[in-house]
C-alpha cells in the first residue's frame, strides 16, 4: 500500500473514526490519571484493521497521524507512523481480538488496579454493589446481577510487556467470563465487543477497584458489612 | 401524538429545557464520579411531562434526542427514542413526582453513598455542620440550622432496581423530613421542588456523606470531636 | 442613586472588574469543591465599594449582574439584585475590611478547613513546609519563612452567621499576624490587601490544611518526623 | 540587547516556543495541585538562551510576556519582565542545566513529594512497579526495567531557596543515576534532555510517589506484597 493511502486510513472528519476517536479517549483517560508519564495504550478495531497508540509517547497529545494500522488477518501493519515504534501492548491487544472477538482493548496503569493486584492475590472479586451490573455476564447473554460476583484474574507481570502475552492468553481461557485481566504492580487490560462497551467496562470496573481500596483503607470488608445479612446473597 | 410532534418536545435552543438540562447537567454528574460506567439518572418535570434519561447509556454523551418523555397523569409515554430503553429508575422517580411534588429527582451510583451505606445501619445521621443548612426541614417552612440533626433514611438493594419502589415509598412515608434516600450498596436518591434545588441538596448531601467518611477514616466521631462540648447542641 | 446607576457598577467588559472576577473565582472555588451547595461567599472592595455574592445560590452560576454593592463608609447598599437576598457573611466581610484594611475576603467549606477543626482545638498551627513561605508575616513587612510557624486561630461556630461577627473580631485582634479564622465545623475566611493575594493565601492555607489531614491519617506529626532533626528549627 | 529585542526572545505564534509552554504547562501543574499558591517554578532552555518564570506569581495566570530569559553562557539575564522578581529557583535549575545538560528544568509543591519525604529518610526507593520504566537509566542508554529499583536522593530544606544549590549539586553528584531530587518538607525537582522528557519523568515520579503514600497509608510494604515471591526480583 503506497503512503499517501496508508495515511487515509488515519485521516476523517468522522470523531467516530478510530484514529480519532483514539486521541479523544486518552485524553479523557489522561484525566483520570489512568495513562500519565506515557502509560497505557489503546487500540480500536474496524473490521479487519487495527488501530493502534504508539509507544512511549504522552497519551494526551497524541493525533490521528500517530496511530499505526495493522491488519488483523495477516497481521502486517498496513500503516507504520514515522519515527514512532509499535506499542509493546500489540500482542496482547491481539489476543483480546483473536480469543475474544473484541472490537477494542484499553490497557491502563490505575492506581486502583495497581493497588487491588497488591491486596488480592490470584484474582479479584466483589459482589452485591450495584455498580457490577454494568458488566457482562459473557458466557451467557446479558449482565451481571446484583447479586452476582465479578471476578477478575490476576497475573503476574514480567520484565517485557509482551511477554505478558502467555499468560494473559490463559487467563482468557481460564476464566470465560471476564472482560478483563489485572496485572500485577501493573495495571489492567479491558475489551469489548466495541470501542464504547469496553470504555463502560473500564469505567465501571475502575469504580469498583476504587471502591474495593476505600473499604480497606476503611476496615470494612466488601462482602461482610452493615446490613449484609439483609442485603447480601450469593447465587 | 405524532413523531414529529414528540420530537419537539425535547428540541429546543432553551438551555433551561429539561432535555438541554438532563444532558448538561449529566455531563458534572459524570465529572464528579457519581455516573460513569452508565450508572445513576435523572428526570425533570415540566407541568405533567417528565423527562427521563434512558437506561444503560454513557450519561456524559447523552443529546436531548435520547430522552424518554412520559405524562405524569396517564404514566403514557409522550416519546421513545428510537432503540432505546425505558430507565429502571422511573417508578422511582414517579415515586418522588407523586409522593412528594418533586421537580426533579437526582440518582447517582456516588461512592461516599455507598461508603455511608456500609457504614451506617438504618439511618446516616449528621448534625453540627454548617452545610447541613442548605438542606430543607420539609415538614415546615425553611431550612435546617446548624445546631440540627440531618436524617437520611437507608434501604436495603434489591436485584431489580424497580423492585426499590416499595421501599423507596416506605421510606418517603416513614421519613417525612428526608429529601434523599440511600440505597445500600447502590447509592442514592435525592429530589427537589425544582430541578436546582435537586442539583443543590444533591451536592450538599454529598459533601455532608464525603466528609463523615474522611471523619471515620481519622478516628473522630462526628457528633463528639475537640470543640464539640462548646460547639455541639442537640435541639 | 438610580436603578440605571446601579446596574452600571457591576457591569464592565474588564474580566478584573470586582463584579466579573467573582464569577471567575467562584467557579473555580466550585471546581475545588470549597463552595459546593450554595456554600461559601466572595467580596472584593474596588475604592469604598464593596462587591458581595448574594445568599444561597449557586456560586458556580451566578452572573455579575447578581452581586450587591455596598458602601465601605455608610454600609447602605447601592446595588440591591432583584429577588436575592444579601450574604449572611456581609458583617464578617466588613470586619476584614474595617479591621484589616482588606481588599477582598473570601470564605469556603472546604473540607480541609473543617477536618482540622475537628482534629485541632484553639489553633491550627504547622512549621517548617516551603508553602508557609507564600503567607505574609503582617506584623511586620514580608513573608513567613520556612523555619517559622504558621498559626491560624479556630473559633466556635454559631446559629446564625451573622453572629460570628464578634468572635471573629476578636480572633481579628487577637491574632495580628493572620490573615485567616477557621471556624469549626464550618469553614474559613481569609482576606488580603488584593483579591489576588487573598485568593493567593487562600490556596496557600488549604494546601497546608490538607497536608496537616493526610499528615494525620499517615500517623506523622506534622512538626516530629523523619529528618525533622536536621531540618526543622522554631525560631 | 534593546527592550524591542528582548521582548522579541518572548513573542512567538508557536506553541512551543519556551515562553508558551512554560505558561501552558503551569496552568496543567496548577490543575494537578502542584503549583498552587504562587508555588514551584519551571524553566526551559532553547539553544544558550533560558527562559524562566517569574518568583511569586500565580503560575496558572502567567503570560509569555512575565518570562526572565538568560543567557547560560554568561549568566546574565536578557530580559527582565517589568515589576517581576527573578526566581529564587535560577541556581538550582542552573545546577540541571549545568551539570546534566538539561533541557528543562520543573520544580513543583506536589503533596505527594513531600509526604514521601517525611515517611523516607535519605532516599525514596521503588521497585517492581511498571511505572518506573518512563524513567531513564542515565548511567547508561535506555529507561529503567520492571525489576529495577528507583532511587531518589531527599535533601534537606534550607531557610532560603537559593541556599539548596550546594546540596542539590551535591546529590546530582552522588546520584549519577537520578533526573529528580526531593527537598525535605518543600517539594521536587525533575529535569529532562527536553521540556518533554522532563515533564513526562515529573508526571512518573508523583504517580509513583503517590503509590508509595497510598501502599503506606494500606499498610502495604512497597517491595513486599502479595504475589511479591513470583514477582519482584531485585537484579
Amino acid at each position: 500500500m503506497s503512503n499517501a493511502n496508508a495515511d487515509s486510513l488515519v485521516a476523517s472528519h468522522d470523531p467516530n473514526h478510530p484514529a480519532n476517536l483514539i486521541c479523544e479517549l486518552c485524553r479523557l483517560f489522561y484525566n483520570n490519571g489512568w495513562v500519565t508519564g506515557t502509560g497505557g495504550g489503546i487500540s480500536i478495531r474496524k473490521g479487519d484493521h487495527i488501530f493502534i497508540a504508539p509507544s512511549g509517547v504522552q497519551k494526551e497529545r497524541m493525533l490521528p497521524d500517530n496511530m499505526f494500522v495493522m491488519d488483523l488477518e495477516t497481521k502486517e501493519y498496513l500503516r507504520v507512523p514515522k519515527s514512532l515504534k509499535p506499542s509493546a501492548c500489540t500482542p496482547l491487544f491481539l489476543a483480546a481480538y483473536t480469543n475474544r472477538n473484541a472490537g477494542a482493548c484499553i490497557h491502563t496503569h490505575s492506581q486502583n488496579a495497581v493497588l487491588i493486584s497488591l491486596l488480592y492475590d490470584k484474582v479479584f472479586t466483589i459482589a452485591n454493589i450495584e455498580q457490577i451490573k454494568a458488566l457482562p455476564k459473557l458466557t451467557e447473554p446479558g449482565y451481571l446481577g446484583f447479586f452476582d460476583t465479578l471476578t477478575i484474574p490476576i497475573i503476574e507481570n514480567t520484565a517485557h510487556e509482551e511477554d505478558l502475552k502467555d499468560s494473559l492468553e490463559q487467563a482468557i481461557n481460564d476464566y470465560p467470563a471476564t472482560t478483563a485481566v489485572l496485572v500485577r504492580r501493573h495495571g489492567i487490560y479491558v475489551w469489548g465487543e466495541t470501542v464504547w462497551k469496553a470504555k463502560v467496562y473500564n469505567e465501571a470496573i475502575d469504580y469498583l477497584l476504587e471502591l474495593a481500596v476505600k473499604l480497606r483503607q476503611l476496615g470494612v470488608p466488601p462482602d461482610g458489612a452493615i446490613g449484609s445479612e439483609r442485603n447480601t446473597r450469593v447465587v
